[in-house]
């Protein structure tokens, strides 16, 4: 199977600069010397969350025929909303297809954006979302599946690379795999003795099970849902688990409890909001020392985007 | 009275670059076309605000033998981190006299960068200030009333504008004055056309006053420690009040209670903790939009620093 390269990287971040922000890496002094902590703040992008990196250059790279027909897109919420701002910025039309009990804040965010969101029943998404692309010709945007989606998240990988570049060990969540496959891309080729390693909720860990099996294990979904990071339930391709065998060095998973703490401890240390899927990273860096390399490390806090509500309450319990 | 000059600030640039983070103005996509808004995150700085830009610098220029003997600041605690940083980088002491209501947080902090803190009665800082230098030979790094201080924060101007030539409005909040002085300076000097726009808090609005007057007035220290934004409870100084009648195209306030809607606002936005001093720009671009410029506007987030229980109150009362 071709893995995406850094030739593909390097294109994708010319596509989409100006569009994504060019996320700094921030210190964070109150880390341990042995392992000092750099953030990588992709909860500030303009949609939220990293997404907008893949979901942009993907509807950048269709022929402009294509595109003018329209982009679909199903996913647990920051992809729909990068899919529905991309779309805005061709202008474009967008149908965006989301389970039922997508959180209120990211289906007004979608809404927001102008495009037309659909709302269906857990587990329907993907069939309803190929009845729309029949119906109107128009392109479906894949939240991980797809080289050119990897390829713009891997521009991450790039600027860790460009701003740390003897950085030991960089850190981001895991779930359907487009995230991390794009950044260890990056990373193994520019600088292979860099360690890239995963992050995983205790209770979506079908992708720590799929690499000890070395093979992908499925999880039912049911159990992916159990978790409080909404944007990890889903499970890695073909094509994302490739990449994760041949370029990712491990991964360790979390508890609930230490994801909740770490977003506490991501507003009140380092001045972000983070929602739970973007804490578990961080949450890595933060409870699971014992089983991490040392060194200087790049934490990726991949989102923000989650109710007034529960963030108000995850501050509030610290 | 001679104001600092472009080429001071961008040989404050060369300076602290490598210390401060190089902040990127974020895109706000729900603001308003024609007035759309970009926030500059000076809370993500490593001590959590701007004072860092100017504490830095005032330090990196002190001769050799006049650093190692120490430094000493008096401040409403920002400022406070901020030098005791800088001395924790060049490895020399720091005597840090706080008023006894500062905030815990910032308390803590400033101790955490090896700093002795002194906590006095307040309205007894700059006393105990002055008593420590001559006691211990060490070198006063004021808060804002210094060239090489607002030189340092002038950098921020200098960003805004390689990031977004065309801006129409800088909003900055105001206090001593050391930041809108600084950003003033470098951004009439490169682009004259570019409003720059003091924001106060109502209850501590003496720089209105004053500039309205056309002369400092002085407001005691009972009535500006009314606000909640406790780093904006200064006054300007000469020097800084030169800036603003020379540099500073206006000025609104904003009351208590916007100044605490704008801090729910950012968080749940823009994904950005910021304390009330640190969302007084962005509460007047939100509630002041009829006293305002239009046009492509930047709001300068000056700092994130605030107790977690006042936090999660905030974001509890939206």
């Amino acid at each position: 199977m071709n893995l995406v390269t850094l030739e593909d990287i390097q294109a994708a971040a010319d596509l989409i600069k100006g569009t994504a922000v060019r996320t700094p890496l921030l210190p964070c002094p109150w880390t341990a010397p042995d392992r000092p902590l750099w953030l990588k703040p992709e909860n500030l992008q303009p949609i939220g969350a990293f997404k907008i990196r893949g979901a942009y250059h993907a509807v950048a790279r269709l022929t402009d025929e294509r595109r003018a027909r329209g982009v679909v897109a199903y996913s647990s919420g920051n992809h729909a909303q990068a899919v529905a701002y991309a779309a805005k910025l061709f202008d474009i039309p967008a149908w965006i297809v989301l389970p039922e009990d997508t959180p209120r804040v990211k289906i007004e965010a979608t809404r927001a954006h102008g495009a037309e969101v659909v709302l269906v029943a857990v587990g329907q998404r993907e069939v309803r979302a190929h009845e729309i692309t029949e119906q109107r010709g128009a392109t479906l945007i894949p939240p991980f599946d797809h080289p050119d989606v990897i390829a713009g998240q891997g521009t991450i990988g790039l600027e860790i690379i460009a701003d740390l570049p003897d950085v030991d060990l960089v850190l981001a969540p895991v779930s359907g795999g487009g995230l991390i496959s794009g950044i260890a891309a990056a990373v193994k080729a520019l600088r292979p003795a860099t360690q890239v390693w995963a992050v995983e909720p205790e209770l979506a860990a079908d992708t720590a099970a799929s690499l000890a099996a070395g093979e992908l294990v499925s999880w039912p979904v049911a159990d992916r849902n159990r978790t409080i990071a909404d944007g990890l339930r889903s499970q890695p391709s073909a094509l994302t688990f490739a990449h994760q065998r041949a370029l990712v060095d491990g991964i360790v998973t979390v508890s609930e409890d230490e994801i909740r703490r770490a977003v506490a401890e991501i507003a009140h240390r380092a001045n972000l909001v983070a929602e739970p899927s973007g804490a578990v990273a961080t949450a890595g860096y933060l409870y699971r020392a014992d089983e991490l390399p040392k060194g200087r490390t790049v934490a990726v806090v991949s989102g923000g985007n989650l109710e007034p509500a529960t963030l108000a309450e995850l501050l509030a319990t610290r």
